[in-house]
Parts: structure tokens; C-alpha cells; sequence
């Protein structure tokens, strides 16, 4: 197994190339005008996995996007390892913030990565991730060390809500059987720091609008009068929290998991500095639910975040107007044993509420999910603990962050497995932002730890 | 002086023909893209001022677009009538909601409009109503009816804030000297019930910025624990107002002229309806300053509005980012003896205070302008009560209005004259909306009614 040093040594800059060519097809699942460059992007990890060396490969159809199955079966009486990643991308903008174009990767070394890093949307989130496994799969194959079968289900609408899976996944649910569960769309604290992931927080997201009158208004002569759709929106945002920054909508922290005072000191172990968080980001300080520190704030507790808002004049220079309709996108993060699907009603039933007479109010629910927890005690998580061991040389750090996957509680529902996050990407590689990036150090230690990984499963397994 | 229905008779295509060659130009002020179709607007009017029989116009530099100059003297003894008005329009968007092209003017039958109305970017605002002038001008030179001196300042930044305007004033005190001074860019109750605005509000328009992290961030991993600025704004807006729709910047009513019982009297005498208030703008209620009525509130009292705002992300679909930068465009209508400096001041400090220490706030000043009441004892509103008694056939109604016309305090500072605002337009002519139109019957009712202010004028002045 020593071999996969060597083999990443001779290896390294096709895995970098072929990266890189994937990273080029700019597939945003959230924008139309993309839809081919999603089916090439799809094309493209069918064809890396044959590469690798799957016995069977296939675009799935769905109701949305395809997605991309690769298969290779040693026997069909051992366990079977399905990876599971996403080809799909957030869109770019703002493109003026990127360094350099999103869809043409440059490689750059930083402070944080002096082996460089490749600069791309989708870099780290998630075509970095799950490539990993691709080329750590193709050296198993070819040495012939796979100890176990392996299935891929690398999809196209992670970004947008995985809408189409679980359809998909139930009418599927043979083909896709499994015994566990790895994924690589999360992080870890460091590179001197490893961690697993052991807790996704779930996820409701909805848009709003607020429509005052029927057209846009002079604001000279309504104003003061006629309801201005965009003040009423301020207010009812406002209004979702209360001066401790705890959300107001009732029933909200009703089934919250509260964390017991020894996980709390449990988490205070793990290595975080809050001025270094608060320089990193040039806050002046940080904002967020009274009684919780930082890391219990973004890892074990519920939020609500409006991630976009627009209404009335937004060009340059001055417009006396009233804006006639005004939105928002918000979303909640969401923790056990909250469900998104009720936490979205309760949403919609309390943001009406809060409503004047005056405006009409229209909510959206857009998607969700909900929160996993993986179980540290399990052969899946003591497995993956003992690979990281391995190539880090220090036992990973279990730690819950605040990312969603939606499809994480999903599997466990469909297949009965358990999911191990197996992320290799930092928090400073800006996914999500401009000027995304995937350290090359990362995606090669990636691939040295997945078959450790194979490997102990394997031994503890027995 | 009854020639001028004749005359009417005779020139109505020409009038409306010249009108739409005029709305065809796109001087959007606001836009720079636009800048040379504002000196394009410029000289048309130069050269209808020509056409009227001005004996001399002039393009007039100054720090921005040009005021168009235009004169006409019978005799440097007698009295000089200042007409101002504006060619510049306000920007024509949202454009998908106009139900013709803004610069393509048509005309079309409304209920309020059954002879017809004039639908385009500024045909109401303001080149419909300063062109009624140009024409009765037209009319009274050439039947050698003309009483007085006639002077026109047609300037192209009023939807800006007439930046340039004190300046070049104050340097050009002289050339403009005058003793009354007429304008048409307000509007009055309905065609059957003439109006005259004898109050403006004043005007403070400022932009605000507030800034989290250095960089969009991740909701999932940063949500609950970096500041969101989109969540800071709201907030910040929402605390503008309190529970009774009252502002709550410090000292900002503290030179507000509160009106007697006397006042409030004759003002609710006016007609107002209020069912047909909220159903033509299909509301469910009004909504402002608890204590006052709708007709109070527009009119007499001060406002705060929110005229745009965006941030984050506002595409299609969905996009979990914490942004940057939230901004908002926020305008306050003033009322005597408000001064616009000293409440964009106050503004920007209390706005400043509300900013937790997590977020950073900038807040730029666009423009401002102050409160005016025009006095009815006067001979000049005397003069323009008249002009429409005779032409409308009933008394106007004085009305207090909400818009602004920052210039006009301008006016009695630097000239010591008295301004009437003699306006013809609706308030449902859709002024800065979309669908902007103005009624045939108006512009023809205004050239008709404009010589008789004159004739009057120079009457109660003998």
C-alpha cells in the first residue's frame, strides 16, 4: 500500500491536467443558460471513471440533471464503498472580485499553500473533492489493492438542493446499495490539523417578496402614505431576530438537540483562535447568538442568514422612487432533530404574520435538508480516523461545522449507512466566494489517504 | 386674449408633434451613457425657444449639462416672468413594465385621459409641462400679446439634484434677474378640480454601505458567527422608524413647523378619497405616521424612504453566501423650517450609531434641497388663482405636495422672488414609473391657461 507515494510522485501532473480540464466546463446548476455545460461536465466524470477503471459506467436520467454512476466489483459478497460527490458548481459572480476567470485555472502558491493552489469554481467544492477518489480508486484498480467494491454517484444539482435525488435515489435505491458512505465536500480545521466531520447542519431556504402597490411610486408624492415595500421587508427581517440574536419564529428551537456542558468543553479543546478568525475575515468583531461561543455558534447551532435582497433603484446616482415589490433570499441552517420541512412552515407562517395590512407577502420555499450527525464509535468514522492517522501522522480532531449536504440524511433513510465526511479542503479556500481555490497539497494527500482508508474499513470489518 | 382657443385649434398637431420629438431624446441624467443625448435635448429646446420668438437663447456651461437660456424683452422697464423647468427625465427602468418603449412616444385613451394621453419617459416630467410654456410664449409673441419680459431657464440636472445649479446661479444672478417666476412640474388634484401647490417638501438623498467580511463567505460554515451585513442593514433600516412609524434620528423634527388645528382643518376639507386612494394603488391600507391623516402625511410631514437596495445574491435559483456588502438608498422629504445639511448630518450619525461594532458603514450624501411654501396672499399666486378660475372655470384649491423641487429655495435666496407652482399633470400621470404618460387635454388646458397669468399678473401688479 506504501506504493501510493510512488504512484502519486510519477502520477502527479496528469491528475493535476485532468483536474484542471474538468474545472474549465463551467457547470452552474443554478443557471439556465448553462444546461449544456452541465451535460459535458457529466460527460466528462463518466469518461475519468472508465478511465480509472469501473466495469460500468452510466448517465443517469432524472427529472433535473444527470447523474454520473460508475461501478467495479471485485465480489459481490464484500462490502461496497459508495463515493458520492457533485459536478456541479455555484455560480461565479461577482466575476469582478476574481483574480482570475472562474472557468480558467491558474495555479498560484499562497501563505496558506506554498505548493500552490488551483484557482477555479469548483476547485475545492466539489470537483477537487471527489476526483480524489477518482485517481485514489484508479491506483487501487491498477495495483490491484481494492479490497472491497466501490460505487461512484457523483451528481449535478448539489448547489441547487439535490431536488431530483431522492426520487432518483428510491427508484434506485439496488443499484446504488451500499455499506458505507464516503464523501469529500467538507473541510478540515488545517493542514497541521486534521478533522472529520461528524455533524452537517440542515438546511430551509426561501424567497420572499413584499408588494406595496401596484407600480413603482414618486416617492415625493407617496411617500409617507403608500407602504414602501422594501422598508416593510427591513422590518420583517429585522424582526426574525431579537436583540440576543436568537430567531424569533415560534416553535423554531423546538426540537433542538441542546449540547451537554461536556460536549461543550469538548468542542472548547478544539484548536481555534478567535482573533485570528476575526483578522482573517477584517471584522471588528463577531456577530451572533448570545450564550454560545464562536465555534458552537457556526457548528452546532441553528441560524438564519438573508443571503441576497434587492428592490427599487439600484443603478447609479439617485431615483426619488418606491419600489413597488421588494426580495429576499433567506436560509436557515438548521441542527438534529430539527425538519426542514416543518421548520419551512413555521418560517412561512410567522414571516406572513409579521406583515402590515398594507403589503401582500409571497413566500417561496426553494430547498432544504436536513442535519446528520456521524457516529465517531463506528467502524466507518474509526476507519477513516486511522487513514488519516496514517498520512498526517496525528489522530484527526472530530468536529461538526455548519456546511449542509442535504443528501447525507437521505442516504441513511434509503440505504441504512452511514456517511463519513472526509473532507481535505480548508475554510480559506473561499468556495462559494471569488477567487476559490484547492490546495495541489490537499487534492494529492487526498488521494494518499482514501485507500488507508480501504484498507482499515476492510481489517475492521472482519 | 380669447384668440388663444384659436390659436389652440389651429397649432394642436404641431404642438403635440413638437412635444414628441422632443420624448424621443433619451437625456436620462442619472445615466452617463446618456450624456450626449442630454446636449442633443439641450438644443432642441434652444431652438423651440428660437422658434417661440425669443430674441436671444443661449446653451449656458456649467460643471454639469447645460442650462438652456432663452429671452424675450418688450421693454427693460416692465416686469420679467422666469420660467424654469427641466429637460432631463428620470431613468425609464424597471423596463419590462412599460407597455411601449419610454422614448417611443404613443398616445392612448385612458379613463382619467378620454381625449387622450401622450405615454413616455417625461412626458409629464417635466418637458410636457415646461413646453406648454414655450408655446403660449409662442402665442403671445406672435399675436404681440406678450405684457411683460419672459425669461426661461430650462436646466438638465433636476433629477440629479441640480448639482451644478447654486453655482452657476449665484455667478449668473443677473442674466436670470427677475420678478416672479413660474413653474410647471407639480401636478393638481383632478382635471375637475384645479389645484395650485403652495408647499413643497425639501429633500436629503443619501447611499449607505455597510461592509462585513473582507469577501463573501459560505453561509454553511460562517452563518450564525460572521456578521451579515444584509441581516445589519435591515436592522439599521428597521430601527429608522419606530413602533408609530415616527423617525428616530435625534433632533430630526425639531424645526418642523407642526401645523394649527386651523390648517388641519382646511386641509381635510380637500377632496380626497380615500378607498379610491388604496384601490388605485391596490393596497390593503395606507400606511404611515401614526396621528396624521393620508392627506398629512404626503403633504405637511416629513418622510423617510428606502429607494433601493441589493446585496448578496439575486440571480435565479439559490446561492448560500454570506455577502460583503449590503447598500441602500435612502431619501428623507423635509418640511419647513427643516434645513436639508443639517438633517443629512444628523442622518449619517444616527445611522452610524446603530452599526454593531461587527460591521463597518459608510454613508455618501447625494443631494439634497429645501422645504418651500409658497405664500397665497401674493400677487403672484393671485395672478395663477385666476388664470385657472378663468380657463377651468372654478377656484383652485391651494395643496401642500410631497415631491421636491430642491431649486426652488434656491430661487427666492439668490432673486428675493416668489415662485408659483403651476402644474397640470395627475397624480396618476406615473411620474418616475413606468408607463409615465400626460393627458392631451392637460398640456392643451396648460398653454391655454398660462397666457392669462400674464395677463393678470402684469393687472394686480399695475
Amino acid at each position: 500500500m506504501e506504493e501510493i507515494n510512488d504512484y502519486i510522485k510519477t502520477n502527479k501532473e496528469r491528475f493535476i491536467n485532468e483536474l484542471v480540464d474538468l474545472l474549465k466546463i463551467p457547470s452552474i446548476s443554478a443557471d439556465p443558460t448553462h444546461a449544456k455545460d452541465m451535460l459535458t461536465a457529466a460527460k466528462a466524470v463518466e469518461k475519468s471513471l472508465i478511465e480509472a477503471g469501473c466495469d460500468t459506467t452510466e448517465l443517469c436520467q432524472t427529472k433535473g440533471f444527470p447523474v454520473v454512476y460508475g461501478e467495479k466489483t471485485i465480489d459481490p459478497k464484500l462490502p461496497t464503498v459508495l463515493v458520492y460527490g457533485h459536478y456541479d458548481v455555484q455560480p461565479p459572480d461577482p466575476l469582478g472580485l476574481w483574480d482570475s476567470p472562474p472557468f480558467e485555472p491558474v495555479i498560484k502558491t499562497t501563505k496558506i499553500h506554498p505548493d500552490g493552489a488551483i484557482f477555479a469554481r469548483g476547485s475545492c467544492d466539489d470537483k477537487g473533492q471527489f476526483f480524489m477518489h477518482v485517481k485514489a480508486v484508479e491506483f487501487m484498480i491498477r495495483t490491484n489493492t481494492l479490497p472491497c467494491n466501490v460505487k461512484f454517484m457523483i451528481e449535478g444539482e448539489e448547489e441547487v438542493g439535490s431536488d431530483s435525488l431522492p426520487e432518483f435515489l428510491r427508484a434506485n435505491a439496488e443499484k446504488f446499495k451500499n455499506d458505507i458512505i464516503l464523501i469529500s465536500d467538507t473541510g478540515m480545521i488545517s493542514n497541521d490539523t486534521p478533522s472529520i466531520t461528524t455533524g452537517l447542519r440542515g438546511l430551509s431556504y426561501v424567497e420572499v417578496e413584499v408588494t406595496g402597490a401596484n407600480r413603482d411610486l414618486h416617492s415625493g408624492i407617496y411617500g409617507g402614505a403608500a407602504p414602501n415595500p422594501i422598508n416593510v421587508l427591513s422590518e420583517m427581517i429585522a424582526a426574525l431576530h431579537d436583540a440576543d440574536n436568537h430567531i424569533t419564529i415560534p416553535g423554531f428551537y423546538d426540537r433542538v438537540q441542546e449540547i451537554s456542558i461536556e460536549e461543550r468543553e469538548e468542542m472548547a479543546k478544539a484548536p481555534f483562535d478567535l482573533d485570528q478568525y476575526k483578522e482573517s475575515l477584517e471584522i471588528g468583531d463577531v456577530h451572533g447568538e448570545k450564550g454560545y461561543s464562536t465555534v458552537e455558534r457556526f457548528g452546532v447551532r441553528p441560524t438564519l442568514d438573508v443571503n441576497g435582497i434587492w428592490g427599487g433603484y439600484m443603478g447609479e446616482g439617485a431615483k426619488t422612487v418606491i419600489a413597488s415589490k421588494a426580495y429576499a433570499k433567506i436560509s436557515m441552517r438548521l441542527v438534529p432533530d430539527q425538519d426542514w420541512h416543518e421548520i419551512t412552515e413555521l418560517f412561512k407562517k410567522h414571516f406572513i404574520s409579521l406583515a402590515p395590512k398594507s403589503v401582500k407577502v409571497k413566500v417561496t420555499p426553494h430547498h432544504g435538508g436536513q442535519a446528520y450527525v456521524t457516529p465517531i464509535d463506528g467502524i466507518g468514522y474509526q476507519a477513516a480516523a486511522r487513514a488519516m492517522e496514517k498520512t498526517f501522522g496525528k489522530t484527526p480532531v472530530p468536529q461538526r461545522t455548519g456546511g449542509s449536504i442535504p443528501i447525507v440524511a437521505l442516504f441513511e433513510e434509503v440505504f441504512d449507512s452511514k456517511t463519513i465526511l472526509l473532507g481535505f479542503g480548508l475554510d480559506s479556500d473561499a468556495i462559494h466566494s471569488p477567487n476559490e481555490h484547492f490546495g495541489i497539497w490537499n487534492f494529492l494527500k487526498g488521494i494518499e489517504t482514501i485507500p488507508y482508508f480501504y484498507k482499515y474499513y476492510m481489517a475492521l470489518k472482519a
